[in-house]
């Protein structure tokens, strides 16, 4: 049996956060493929609470939510260390981590919506992205100098978002007008090595991936009017 | 200038965690009062992001998020240990004490509604009360043997929640037969020594803060009627 098995969706980010953390540290992994439509007895009895991917299981341990399984690979195996060592820069991590965790469900509500619920979850987003403008003046990293945690749970924003408005025809939202600074540093953190290497390789699976979605949405919506 | 200030609510759960936390460590520190209504310009400076107590300060630095500051003291003073050393056991106490947050808002519904919107914050009440239930039986703490950093989370659910269903009136919510092993928990909870040292001194004087506020919210209700 694998030491480490990882359960998730392919093409979700909070799965992707933890395959980049075992990548950065070199850790060799047996990734599962859930079924969110039939998820596996294994994920239903290693997270009983919330159900949800992904999950770590290390030693036949299980262990839940992304950005929490992420700080345990930093803590258990060597390599490049992902949260500062410092107890301020760490609580500043902890901080910008939890507020992109947070905030990120809504942007997910453009993909899933129409309409009226769409312009309220781009409304949301909107706000979100002002505070990230303001916050990333002049930075490439969210604390510090360094790469590392927070930027990691900024995968949502800097990659998936601008998938998810592809693909909902959202062209409106993320301009170099309005939030400059946030595109300045979303280019900068999709190309600079420490994400790019790490990035999923199949923009063009994810981006079919989540038209497919987009165009059930669409359909279900048509077919109720 | 002090070197370790604490700006907070005395009412508050939130603010009771960092304190907890300094007192704990033996931490000297300037505690200051906000007021609700008129937050204070040190304030919203130290937490521009969220505008909210608990933010400690410590060297003129701002830590914001109760449980953030709880981990930041606990790595920054010496004394009794809060988050266990253990990754496994780190992982859980977190995942436990981000539960904990992430419901604690219903509760304090429970307080701010009447009626129909009371009455659906005491359905999610109890769901998160059931989880609750299940994790603690045969349990005195939330991780392994030793009190730690969840069960400085739990003070909301331990302490607080008594307090907003004894002025709300509700009585039919938390009864040992319906949830008998949250119920032993919590009376042993708010009496072992851990806690009970620590626990506010002043449940009269918060009884009498919340009835006041109780009796405000239910006095504006009947003023539009």
């Amino acid at each position: 049996m694998a030491q480490v098995k990882l359960l998730g969706f392919w093409y979700s980010p909070f799965t992707h956060r933890v395959e980049w953390a075992l990548k950065m540290k070199g850790v060799e992994y047996e990734y599962i493929e859930e079924d969110r439509h039939n998820k596996s007895s294994l994920l239903l009895e290693s997270n009983p609470i919330h159900k949800k991917t992904p999950v770590l299981i290390h030693n036949g341990k299980p262990i839940c939510e992304s950005m929490f399984i992420v700080e345990y690979i930093d803590e258990t195996f060597k390599g490049p260390s992902i949260l500062p060592k410092d107890p301020y820069d760490r609580a500043l991590a902890h901080f910008w981590a939890k507020f992109l965790e947070d905030k990120s469900t809504v942007a997910i509500d453009i993909l899933l919506h129409l309409g009226e619920e769409q312009e309220k979850a781009k409304e949301e987003v909107y706000e979100m992205l002002k505070v990230l403008d303001n916050e990333l003046k002049d930075k490439n990293f969210f604390v510090a100098e360094n790469f590392g945690f927070a930027d990691i749970a900024a995968n949502l924003m800097g990659f998936w978002l601008g998938i998810f408005l592809e693909v909902s025809g959202v062209t409106d939202l993320v301009t170099s007008e309005k939030i400059p600074n946030f595109c300045a540093w979303r280019d900068e953190y999709v190309n600079c090595s420490q994400v790019k290497d790490y990035l999923p390789p199949r923009k063009d699976e994810l981006l079919v991936y989540f038209q497919l979605a987009r165009a059930r949405i669409e359909a279900a919506a048509s077919a109720k009017k």
